[in-house]
């Protein structure tokens, strides 16, 4: 398959590469330095897949490449909107766009541009962290979840599902991906500005903000009800319970943002709960307050 | 007047320094370091009320005290519980306690230990810092409100107010002390934590945070009223914007708190109209959620 990776940093790199060392025609597009080191050393990914240096072919401009079967879209989820009028002049009718941000709303943003049937959305439970140029570390195995917003299964879907699978990458096809994106949503909600607001790991949230979060997800919960999104407040307040007890001394990826006092994710996790409650009318004051307190600690260290 | 000054920080070596300067008979009580550095050298005051070298009798240990006609309670106000204990000795039936705390909560705690009628509260916006050891500058003149809780006026709190006066701190003795502490604590609630979990200055908030602050005053004038006091919100809101504009380039004292590593006086802000909001059973999710994001910055840097 013919597959070119938008955005790649850690996730991107760590897909691409494994991609391409089981043979798939990938090229890499990311950043100069990053792209650089690959082409002259190869890129290296190291931890839970063991050891390798893969050669795949790079470029840092999107308009270099050629049509492709397959997008994956890796960019952070603030820059898909300029990736995507990147990648448009190289989208062919039979291109397929990935969009694996963390999030709600990048679908939307997306199809502003490239057609909803061209559009995959995927989200994956693997993690990768970006060591230096050329170098990626695979940190965790994980699940890869794929499917259209619409629900559609076809034999486009089950390819990719096979390359991915292939590559190292367990794929399942989903028929219920707004859903699935929802519940994610609903526990990176109630985890990532706790922590990234008081500097503490995911296992030190709970005692502290039991009744709070259980507000922020009874809040969502109720834009999605007004979206036809149905979920239950009690496993959605387990699970996220679960993942910070299973998680205890990771610090969030938007506390990590924060401590590289870089950009945040936040208007695509509470931001996004905030943006639909407003159109369907919802009052969502906690989540409103997390999503500002995140703005006012990036205009701190941004401007 | 025989005074003595239980927490000589920066407010109470203002207030006991210029108090002594204008012939009361002062001792400050207040760490060691400081304390021994007055002693040699006098207590260095200046800014806005002029260059002063000031002699002034010091002790560390409260029970070193005599009995004397006010103390003036100057400790940071989670402070106050211990700093009452260990004067206790040292107060007369006619001894009366100043307290000159932020917040709300204090005369509760104050009159565990010492009578009602012996307990006057007071607040000041005189900006003091402390420099080093021995020196202390008087940033601002401001008012000074003195006042006991349930109203009643005596020749006792004129005789403070007239001793206030001479020093320098235009001092208004108030029959609604309770009503002025909570106007001052809605402008406290909706600065205070907002500066301190975003690391802005007052001016910069009202764009991020204008409904979050409509909703954090409201709650806490429905507690209130609860209790017995009546507020306005949109007064309320027009004031705190009013002080945000005024002091716009200001770092609020939790923001410094937090920025020093310290311990905050949140308890005693937004966490005291959670602790009242319980006892008269009106719901407080904003003020909570402040409350514990300001206590979950504490535990990372305290513990």
């Amino acid at each position: 398959m013919k597959i070119a990776v938008m955005g790649a940093g850690a996730i991107g790199s760590l897909f691409g590469g494994l991609l391409s060392n089981s043979g798939e025609d990938v090229t890499l597009v990311g950043r100069p330095e990053h792209m650089a080191t690959i082409n002259n050393n190869g890129l290296k990914i190291d931890g839970v897949s063991g050891e390798h240096i893969i050669k795949v072919k790079t470029t840092s401009n999107a308009g270099d490449l050629d049509k492709v079967d397959l997008i994956l879209l890796t960019v952070k989820a603030y820059d898909v909107d300029k990736a995507v009028r990147e990648i448009n002049s190289i989208v062919g009718t039979n291109t397929l766009v990935l969009c694996l941000q963390n999030g709600l709303g990048i679908v939307e943003i997306v199809s502003n541009t490239i057609k909803e049937k061209q559009i995959i959305r995927g989200t994956t439970t693997n993690g990768a962290l970006f060591i230096e140029p050329g170098h990626i570390k695979h940190t965790g195995k994980g699940d890869t979840i794929i499917g259209r917003m619409g629900g559609e299964v076809d034999s486009r879907l089950e390819e990719i599902k096979a390359v991915f699978d292939k590559a190292g990458f367990p794929t399942t096809i989903s028929t219920t991906m707004n859903e699935i994106l929802w519940n994610k949503l609903l526990i990176n909600i109630s985890i990532n500005p706790f922590g990234a607001l008081t500097n503490l790991p995911n296992g030190q949230l709970r005692e502290l903000f039991a009744n709070s979060m259980k507000i922020v997800i009874s809040e969502a919960i109720e834009v999605a009800k007004n979206v036809g999104i149905e979920l239950d407040l009690n496993t959605a307040i387990d699970k996220t319970f679960t993942v910070q007890f299973n998680t205890k001394n990771n610090r969030n990826s938007m506390l990590q943002d924060v401590e590289r006092k870089k950009k945040t994710e936040i208007d695509f996790i509470n931001g996004i709960v905030v943006k639909y409650g407003k159109i369907v009318k919802v009052p969502t004051p906690l989540n409103s307050l997390l999503t500002s307190l995140i703005h006012g600690l990036e205009q701190s260290y941004m401007s």
